[in-house]
């Protein structure tokens, strides 16, 4: 296996093949039963990836759009950097057009877009050799960053420790270690081990799909419940920390993420087991004073009713309410881990020192 | 449509046909999608009811076993008393062996048992008319238990109230009114006007296979979410009062009911909504002091990662921890709602004064 494929295999969900011509992906939508891997040459093929989340995962995305675009540079058959900028432009806009929302797909190309328009003096030999490393840097930073979550992460928990996790932060939506799973799986490098519980996280079930996929393959001991076992869990006694992920965070510590995360938090305050929140300081957007002013995504009703069902569970005239996210007031979140350190009560304080 | 056909239609899922020569019931494994009318005159038919399902709930497995074999003693061709005993007693243990860990089938059974023994000097014409006498009362004590329990919960609650509910315990379950939905139906009844909100109960999903079906023909508003959502749709002021059923009850008030019900009871008392348990006095058990003497079913982890799905959700190799059911403390419940009245805390008190 190449090792670009076992990089694939055992920690990354993205990269650049070995004769650095194509991006090799895992296709996410056929997990967890089939591992199949992309090996995408093609505009068409890369725009599809991300439209029909073969790669997801904000950071994921964008690690997979710098890599895209990086190998539709080297196909430009241009004159003149002029023709090449053109050319450029019109393929980045196409594969930023595949997920609109996705903030890290629009970041990545636009960093992408500088080391052309800041390099105009360069040849064009020169400047796709510019692509390449901008690339190969926005993914270290990425790995960088999950593994200065994990290393901070891995301080508050002790070889031997329960977990409880929801939905899914881990290497396939990020690189290498995640955030929420980061310090397991970096402790699991160094010896350590764990006993995770992952809630499947309805309507989607990422928990189920890609969380105990991932941490299965890593070795990891991990066993799968349904959300509403949460609380029997905990009460067993099994669970020493919540580890989860974020959407976004508010200036007061108030944390979005994947529905049902708030719940999860609850249950944990009156257990009285610690309740982790684990992201890049990227995620936390100062401008929402509290959680308050965070909107929150309302989805299709057939999520809950019918998807991935044999036949509906419900009938169609049923009303549904399915929102995508819930936000985790602050007075329920122990610490907040972030690649800076960690940030502990009162909130506001110890983010605005953050951010100084 | 025949009268038993409507009673079917809109409360009852079991009824004796209209020439009282056979049992009519929902066919629940083919709810939600299809509503289908079975009417069994065969042995072999009304138990391939109860061993699959098509008829379940305790009290409604009561019911129709009661029914049944009475249907099957006027089929009896016997000289004598002693003929017609012994093949009534054959018929009836088979009927048993169709679910033999159902309390209620065996309870039923023994009853009409104890009609046939306890008038052996009667005529099989007569005993034959005592036994429908019997079927009939046992139905009818099941409508007036459900409706004594709907006439003290709905005092629990008020016109326009917003009511979170999990699993099943309604008509479908039970007879007429349900137990913990019993005060919904019968306040619409009186015109009140409630806004439930039905957990899909994972993994079996009864909350939206049959709770939902059974308020939404019942015309009451109702919104299916999935379990993971009961913490928002409470945060956002939706809920007013939480009504679960209960599978047995301890002599301290810890009460088991399906599994995720004790993680709906500790969000409640997080956002101070009143969290009510309703069920018969038949489901105290005074032998267990505690919770912690109440055994729970594990489960079959397939149910998690296959069960309903085209495809599995997640690797076969992977563990599931999948308990039928959880404890919620006594300190969690704010009343529980018998056919009695209503217990109020401390229970160990009120519990052993329903009792007396």
């Amino acid at each position: 296996m190449t090792e670009a494929l076992r990089q694939v295999t055992h920690i990354n969900n993205v990269a650049l093949s070995e004769d650095g011509a194509a991006v090799v992906i895992i296709d996410q939508t056929r997990l967890p039963n089939d591992t199949v891997y992309l090996t995408l040459h093609k505009a068409e093929d890369m725009y599809d990836a991300i439209f029909q989340l073969k790669v997801r995962g904000a950071p994921a995305i964008g690690i997979c759009a710098a890599y895209s675009i990086y190998c539709l540079a080297r196909q430009i058959k241009a004159a003149d950097y002029t023709g090449f900028l053109a050319e450029f432009q019109r393929q980045k806009e196409y594969l930023n057009s595949s997920r609109p929302t996705a903030v890290n797909l629009s970041w990545a190309l636009n960093r992408m877009e500088k080391v052309v328009t800041a390099n105009s003096h360069k040849s064009i030999e020169e400047i796709v050799g510019l692509l390449r490393e901008e690339a190969q840097k926005i993914h270290d930073e990425d790995v960088a960053m999950c593994l200065a979550i994990s290393e901070h992460g891995l301080t508050l928990i002790k070889d031997g420790d329960g977990i409880l996790t929801h939905c899914n932060a881990g290497p396939l939506a990020t690189s290498r270690y995640g955030t929420a799973l980061g310090p397991l799986l970096l402790g699991k490098e160094r010896g350590m081990e764990f006993r995770v519980f992952a809630d499947e996280t309805r309507p989607l079930l990422q928990g189920a799909r890609l969380t105990s996929y991932e941490l299965h393959k890593a070795g990891i001991d991990v066993t799968l419940i349904c959300d509403n076992m949460a609380s029997i869990v905990m009460k067993n006694g099994w669970i020493q920390a919540c580890f989860v992920g974020c959407d976004r965070v508010a200036a007061n510590g108030d944390a979005a993420n994947k529905i049902g995360t708030s719940g999860v938090a609850i249950l944990a305050k009156h257990y009285n087991i610690p309740f982790y929140v684990l992201g890049p300081t990227s995620t936390f957007d100062l401008s929402c004073k509290t959680g308050e002013d965070i909107e929150i995504e309302l989805r299709d009703p057939a999520e809950i009713r019918e998807k991935f069902y044999k036949e509906p569970m419900a009938l169609k005239d049923v009303k549904c309410y399915n929102p995508a996210f819930d936000v985790t007031d602050h007075s329920l979140i122990t610490a907040i881990v972030t690649e800076k350190g960690i940030c502990y009560p009162p909130y506001d304080k110890s983010i605005a020192a953050l951010f100084r």
